[in-house]
C-alpha cells in the first residue's frame, strides 16, 4: 500500500498493447446510452435503456466475429474461440446496468475492458490455447429487482433459477418476465440450487463453464487514490456482519427529569455508535463499521428519547477478525457502559420502581441495554492464487508496480469464485465516488487496466 | 432533599382543614369535561371544551359569592374581597386548558386548589384583610397557540396584547377570534408592551394587580416520588439553553471506505451526544441535558452518514453553572474529539484531499465537527423568598416537611414572577409522567398540597 507508484514512460511494455483512445471512446459512445443530464447514466436492469446498452454490446463483438449466448438468467457471454476445444474459457466482465442515478464507469468499465481485449485479439489475429469470453452478468446493481448481483448468484448456485426470475421489481414487475420483453430470456442453462449439486467445480453441471474470471472494476473507494497508485490486485472481499439494533428506554421530561432518573435511549445509542467505531478503528485500515441510520422513537427537543433503533455495519477481510468484531459489539451491549450488569434473561429495560427502592448502591447510571439482532452474515472471500497473480504480473508487465487490496463492495466476481478461479482489478476513481453520476476516473488509469487485464488474460489462456 | 418525610397522624393542624374528599371530587367532576376515553383529558385552549371547563369554574366561584373578571387575553378571575381595600390580592392559580391527550392534574390542579381555599374561606365566613383571588391562565399549553404560557406572558409585559391576541392557531384560527368564539374574550386590561412601560411592578399599571402569587402544580417530574416526600417549596426555575446543531461529513461507502478516510457525521454526532450527556451528569442532579432529535442526511445502513442534525437542550437553575455548560459544549464541539484543531474560521469540514498529501503527521483521526446554533436562552427564575417561605412554612403547619425543589419545566409563575412575588407548590405525580393521559397523583398528596396552599394564603393575606 504504501509503495509510491512507477509509472513507466512507455506504458505498453507488452507485445500486444491496448488502445486505450478506442476503449475511452467505446466507453463514453455506451454512456450515451441511459445518459442523464447530471452527466451520468441511468441503464437500470432490463429497462429498454439496458436493452439498448446490450444491443449495442452484442453489435459490437458480432463486429469481431464473436459469437453470443444468452443464459436462462439473461447473462450475456460474448465467446472468442481458442485453439484447444478441451479448454474451458478465461472470462473477463462485470456488468451492463447501473443504478438509478448511476455514474459512467461502475460496471460497464469491467464489461468494455473484456471488449478491448476482444479486439486487440481480433486486430492481431492472435489465437489464445483457450477460449476468451466476455460477461455481462444480469442485474448486478439490483435496484430494481433486489437483490444485488442476482445474476451471477444463480448462476453460482446461491440461489435458484426459480427465485431469481420470480424475483419481484419495485414497479411490479419480475425479473422473468421483463427479461422476456426485452428479448433477452435466454435458453443455456443458469446455476443449480445448491441443495441439488454442490458447487465448487470450474466446470458444473448446469452452466456455462468458466475456467478463469477476472472482474476488472472500479475500486469504488479511496484508497488507490489516496496511494498514488494506478493498479490494485484484489486478493478478496471483504466479510461483513449486518446488525438491527433497538433500544427501548423511557421518555421523560428534559427539565423535570433529572439524570439519575433516565433512561435515555439516545445515549445507550450514542455510547453503542462510538465503540463500534471504535471496534473497527482499532483494526485499521481493514476493519469497518458503520452506522449509517439511526431514528428517534419519539422526536421532540424537550423529550428523553424513549426508543432509538439503527442499524451496525461491520466489515472486515478476515474472518476471525471479523468475529471478534462481533463479540466485542455484543459483549459492549452487554457490559458496564450501560451501567450494573445484568443477566442475560433480563429484558434490557432499566427498572425505572427499582432506583427509588432498593437499588441505592450502584453509584454510576443505568442506560438502556441496546438490543442488537444480527440480521445478516456474508463470510469473506479469498480470490484464487492463480488468477490473483496473474492480475498482478499483467500489472506488472504493464509497467505497474500494483498494490494489493481488498474489495469493500460486493461484486459478481464474489458468486462466480464460489464455482470458478476468480480474480479483479481496480483501477481509482476520483475522492473513491460511486453510485453517483459525479463517478469519474482517468483515461490513463483506465488503459492501464485494460492492459493489465490483457496481460492476465494471455497468461492464463496461454 | 434527602430529609425523609415525617409525615404527622393528623395532617389538618390547621385551624383550617380543607376537605379533601371535596377537593377529589371537584377535580375528577372538572375532568370530565374532555374526558378521553383512555382515562385522560382533551380540553385543548379555546376549544368547546375549554368553554365548557370555564364555565364550569364560573358556576362553582359564582357559588361562593366571588366576582369573575376577563382579562383581554382572556384569563378568568374570581374574587373574594378582603377587608382591606388598600391590598392587592393573593392570588392562586394555574390554568385549565390541557394537552390533546393530557392528564387531568396538569394546571387543573392548581386551579381546583384555589377554588377549595375559596370554599373554605367561605364555608368559615373567614374575610382575609387581602383580597384573595383564583385565576386560570390562558392557553397555558400552547399545544393549540403557540408559544406556551402566552396567557400569562401578555400579562406580565413578555409578548404584546396584539401579538397575543393575533397568536395562529395550528387549525388556522386566531387566539383573539377563538376567544370571541368562545365568549372569553374580556375588557379588562392584560399586560403592556415592556417597551413602553419597563415591568417589576407587583401593581403595574395596565393589569389587574396581584400582591402575591402561588401556583400549586404537580411535579411533572420524579423527584419527590423518588424521595418519598409529599411537597416542594419551589425556590425557582432552571435556565434553559436550546441548540440546533448540524453536521457536515461526507457520504461514503461502508465497505470501501477506511475509517481514516471517512468524515463520518454520525460518529461526530454520537460523540456531542456523550459529552452533551457528562456535562450535565457531573453537575447531578440540578444539571440536565437531553438530545431528543437526531436525523441522518442520507439514511442507508451501508453509507457512512454524509449529515446529521441534532438538537441540545441544556438545563440549570444556576446561571452561572448554565454558562458554563454553554461554554463546555462549545469547546468540546472545537476540540481534539474531532481531531486536530483547527481555526475558528475554518469551516468544519474535513478536507479529504488534505489527507493524502501532507496531513499524515496527524495519528488522530479526523471527524466533521458540529456547528452549534444557540437559538434560546431562557434564564433561570428565582421565585420570591417571601412566598416560597409562606409555601414553605405552610406545609409544616399541615404536617409535612417540605424539601426545596426546582422546577425543570415552565409554567405561568415564571412570567407572573417579572411583575408579582410569586412562588409555587409542588406535590408528586406517579413516575414522574405528564403530558400523558396516564398522568396520576394520590388524593392523600392533592389534600396536603391544597392544606399547604390555603395555609400559605392566610399567612400572606393576613
Amino acid at each position: 500500500m504504501a509503495v509510491p507508484q512507477t509509472e513507466v514512460t512507455t506504458v505498453n511494455a507488452s507485445p500486444y498493447p491496448v488502445n486505450g483512445e478506442r476503449l475511452w471512446q467505446t466507453l463514453h459512445s455506451l454512456a450515451e446510452i441511459g445518459a442523464t443530464a447530471a452527466g451520468g447514466v441511468a441503464r437500470v436492469a432490463l429497462t429498454d435503456e439496458d436493452r439498448a446498452g446490450r444491443d449495442q454490446f452484442v453489435t459490437w463483438v458480432r463486429e469481431l466475429g464473436c459469437t453470443v449466448h444468452i443464459d436462462q438468467m439473461g447473462n450475456l457471454f460474448a465467446r472468442r474461440e481458442g485453439s484447444d476445444p478441451g479448454r474451458a474459457p478465461v472470462v473477463i466482465g462485470s456488468h451492463l446496468d447501473s443504478q438509478p442515478t448511476g455514474g459512467k464507469y461502475d460496471g460497464a468499465y469491467g464489461v468494455m475492458v473484456g471488449l478491448e481485449v476482444l479486439r486487440v485479439l481480433h486486430d492481431n489475429d492472435l489465437i489464445t490455447a483457450a477460449p476468451v469470453e466476455v460477461v455481462s452478468w444480469t442485474n448486478e446493481e439490483g435496484a430494481r429487482f433486489p437483490p444485488a448481483m442476482i445474476g451471477s448468484g444463480v448462476y453460482a448456485g446461491a440461489f435458484s433459477l426459480d427465485d431469481g426470475l420470480a424475483a419481484p421489481g419495485v414497479d411490479g414487475t419480475t425479473l422473468g418476465g421483463e427479461l422476456a420483453r426485452i428479448g433477452y430470456a435466454g435458453t443455456e442453462p443458469c446455476g443449480e440450487p445448491t441443495s441439488v449439486e454442490p458447487c465448487g467445480e470450474p466446470d458444473g453441471a448446469g452452466r456455462r463453464p468458466i475456467g478463469h474470471y477476472i472482474e476488472p472494476h472500479i475500486e469504488q473507494g479511496p484508497i488507490l487514490e489516496a496511494a498514488g497508485v494506478t493498479l490494485g490486485a484484489v486478493t478478496g472481499v471483504q466479510g461483513i456482519r449486518w446488525y438491527d439494533v433497538s433500544i427501548e428506554g423511557q421518555s421523560a421530561h428534559a427539565g423535570s427529569t433529572p439524570m439519575e432518573h433516565r433512561a435515555d435511549a439516545m445515549v445507550a445509542a450514542a455510547r453503542l455508535v462510538c465503540e463500534a467505531d471504535e471496534i473497527a478503528a482499532r483494526r485499521a485500515p481493514e476493519g469497518r463499521a458503520t452506522v449509517g441510520t439511526l431514528s428517534v422513537g419519539t422526536g421532540s427537543r424537550n423529550t428523553v428519547a424513549g426508543s432509538v433503533s439503527l442499524t451496525v455495519d461491520l466489515r472486515h477481510p478476515d474472518a476471525a477478525e471479523l468475529e471478534a468484531m462481533h463479540d466485542e459489539l455484543l459483549a459492549f451491549a452487554d457490559g458496564p457502559a450501560f451501567g450494573p450488569q445484568h443477566s442475560a434473561a433480563s429484558s434490557g429495560v432499566r427498572q425505572h420502581s427499582a432506583a427509588s427502592s432498593g437499588d441505592r448502591q450502584h453509584s454510576g447510571r443505568s442506560l438502556p441495554r441496546p438490543q442488537i439482532a444480527p440480521i445478516w452474515y456474508s463470510p469473506p472471500i479469498v480470490f484464487d492464487a492463480t488468477v490473483v497473480d496473474a492480475v498482478r504480473q499483467g500489472a506488472v508487465a504493464a509497467g505497474f508496480e500494483p498494490v494489493d487490496i481488498t474489495s469493500g463492495a460486493g461484486h459478481d466476481a464474489c458468486y462466480v469464485s464460489m464455482v470458478a478461479p476468480t480474480g479483479m482489478l481496480f483501477i481509482p476513481c476520483a475522492d473513491g465516488l460511486s453510485h453517483n453520476e459525479a463517478e469519474s476516473i482517468l483515461p490513463s488509469h483506465a488503459t492501464a487496466g485494460a492492459q493489465a487485464t490483457l496481460n492476465a488474460v494471455l497468461a492464463l489462456a496461454r
